[in-house]
């Protein structure tokens, strides 16, 4: 069989089993997995490996044994539930480049679900889409990971060399799962992460700081307002000077290359506030969490600092806040920044050539690159395990929104670039 | 027996049982009777008044039955739980005066008991204070009431004319507790409740409005945070415009007479926030619990409006909150100010010279009259009833704070005072 022969009967391959491959995503949708809630999901991934004849390894993740690693953010909830999965496909043969293929199995919460015009976790499908929290972000690459295999194993194949599916706890707010795969010994020549960045290669990431800001205030019945000091509206000028420090960091001459062009590379997002408990009391505290974007190659501890240090200054204005300053709590992503372009090694190289040709047959265009303005796990591999680490998955819309969504036809076309790419970077042979 | 040692006995009578009167007030402040939790400490008080052989008529309030009625406040929450008690000690002759001698049971929020430095409920004693949430908030008052007849009656008597203990629920929130009773049919022809004014009597009192603001906002990924609307962020505006409204309505010229002196009689309070649920996620919603205090005499109705048109003025600033304008729900106190200072009845006037003696004779002062920034249940019975009603109670520090607590020899002085505005009010009669 011509190469261009085979190349045809993967993306067939792909394509005959898409019916249950969409079957399998609206299933994994329906899982609920938010922070801590990931269990469920989890075994469901681990039945699936295990199904397919993969060996399959589950972990709970450990602070203890994370906590000294550089790339761990620390977080206050515990992790009893937070459990890994990695199914492995070993190979006989080992001709080829071994290859992790990563994706989370973790979703943000809905928000109220009444603003969605379908159930959250309903998995529901009109015309080409596919909604649901998390189906984009990213049910969907996990899905593609796995039924890339399987177009293969269906053709009679496997990788020829070592694949690891990785389906990780965390990463929408530390990364510490893809962290603790990393630590457990995880390696491979390349890796592959199918995040929902509509069928563009992701050059550069941006890195990311989650910060709580504790303020206390004095409580107060509201008849003697003046005896007591509102927690909340004492946030607001901080939130003003956070606002002011993310300008200067967007409008600086010297923005690292890749985001040059970008208007406003860094995004600051205060996501959550919770104060007070009675509209007659003077509230006594409030809570802010918030986050905010950091520059690939901006040093993390300077850049935490340089937050902390605008909260703090900008609370010195307020006598109160100069007797009480806020607490400021880390809590969530210490996420330096990551650009696979400034990987020049010749298997960074080839590995995005591969991915290139790869897409290029599937969809008949060129590979984009695009640097953007999320992180992802593929830090972890790309700074600390050494592995280039390719970030490119479907079309989706309203992650992180209300009616998430998911196109069908892109994850289609993902799932036949993933399949030619395994075949092309491990190679294949029988199974 | 002269009438100045008669007294004598009523003001030993209380002081002889004030150490079970502390205890009880210790008991009653261990009841954690937050909105929702009322009923144990109901029922504690019903047992209370049935042990001292009034009649007691327990009932649980009606919205449906309460809604059309003047003075009203909607509430958001079921009433299941929410159970008026009213103990009655009927008299033979009824050649007295009848009274009402009303308290409240429910009690604010603690905020976070680790800010206490004692246990909220506890009820710990230091000193010549006792400590806890509602401590001074009025069971403190409640107790007195009850003490007060226990004197009477251990001297052989009972008040010569219909006498009606009230524990009311949704003081702190609505006063629908008060009102139920005023629409059960009790009447009387004065009102008595010993809020925590540290020995002084109410004047006037300010009315007090509740709103909830609920504002909407695009959620979306914070990499796209430009495509979203941050609805933490979109309330500040609206706080700042209230601010102002506030400033406004304190520094007008034509105020009540009762609060031309007063540097800032209506204090307006944001209570609550919540808003958004990641830190990641662009947040859609937030909410907002606002109190705002109006003069007695200013028209309910406008005050609301002008409140309303203040937030959503502001929100014309605003290109999205133009289209998606702020939901201002009533959640709470519509309670319109009173002022005992302007019944210019025989009757108040004789109640208020009634309640000066007898404050005259435990403390040796004339007694002080002040126009307060709270509203009280007093408001219903004033103004809906046409009942002279006087608040005046025992001196309380940091209510709706932390580590509230009352004064004991305040809350004697209160209870012997009480004990003979009864005797010289309603009269006395043999048990």
């Amino acid at each position: 069989m011509t190469l261009l022969a085979q190349q045809q009967e993967i993306l067939n391959a792909v394509e005959a089993g898409f019916a249950k491959q969409v079957d399998f995503l609206g299933q994994l949708t329906r899982f609920p997995s938010t922070r801590g809630e990931e269990s469920a999901a989890q075994q469901w991934m681990s039945d699936a490996f295990a199904a397919r004849g993969l060996h399959v390894d589950r972990w709970a993740l450990d602070h203890q044994e994370l906590q000294h690693l550089p790339g761990y953010s620390p977080v206050l909830a515990p992790y009893e539930n937070a459990v890994n999965v990695v199914g492995t496909s070993h190979s006989k043969t080992r001709r080829g480049r071994s290859l992790i293929l990563n994706g989370h199995i973790d979703v943000v919460p809905t928000g109220p679900a009444d603003m969605w015009s379908r159930a959250p976790f309903a998995a529901s499908i009109e015309g080409d889409w596919l909604y649901g929290r998390g189906a984009g972000d990213m049910k969907a690459g996990l899905a593609a990971n796995l039924f890339a295999l399987d177009a293969l194993a269906a053709l009679g194949f496997r990788p020829a060399a070592d694949c690891f599916l990785q389906s990780v706890v965390e990463e929408e707010c530390t990364g510490n799962g893809a962290l603790a795969c990393l630590h457990r010994g995880y390696r491979a020549e390349a890796a592959l992460i199918p995040e929902p960045f509509n069928e563009t290669l992701v050059s550069a990431q941006v890195g990311v700081i989650w910060l709580q800001i504790r303020l206390k205030g004095i409580p107060a019945h509201v008849a003697y307002a003046a005896a007591g000091v509102n927690a909340i509206e004492a946030a607001f000028p901080l939130v003003a000077a956070l606002r002011q420090l993310e300008h200067e960091w967007n409008t600086q001459t010297d923005k690292p290359a890749h985001y040059a062009k970008h208007a406003h590379p860094l995004n600051l997002n205060i996501g959550k506030i919770e104060g007070g408990d009675w509209a007659s009391s003077v509230p006594a505290w409030a809570t802010l969490d918030v986050r905010m974007g950091i520059y690939p190659g901006q040093d993390l501890n300077q850049a935490e600092q340089a937050i902390r240090d605008c909260i703090l200054t900008a609370a010195q204005q307020s006598a109160f806040l100069r007797e009480n300053p806020p607490e400021i709590i880390n809590h969530g992503f210490r996420a330096e920044g990551y650009s696979l372009a400034d990987d020049r090694s010749e298997t960074a190289t080839v590995a995005i050539q591969t991915l290139a040709n790869a897409h290029q047959q599937v969809s008949g265009k060129a590979l984009q690159q695009e640097a953007v303005t999320a992180t992802t796990d593929a830090r972890f591999f790309g700074l600390y395990g050494g592995i280039p680490t390719l970030v490119y998955g479907p079309k989706a819309e309203h992650i992180h929104g209300y009616d998430e969504r998911v196109s069908l036809a892109s994850t289609l076309r993902v799932t036949q670039a993933i399949a030619l790419f395994i075949a092309n970077w491990c190679g294949l042979e029988p199974l």
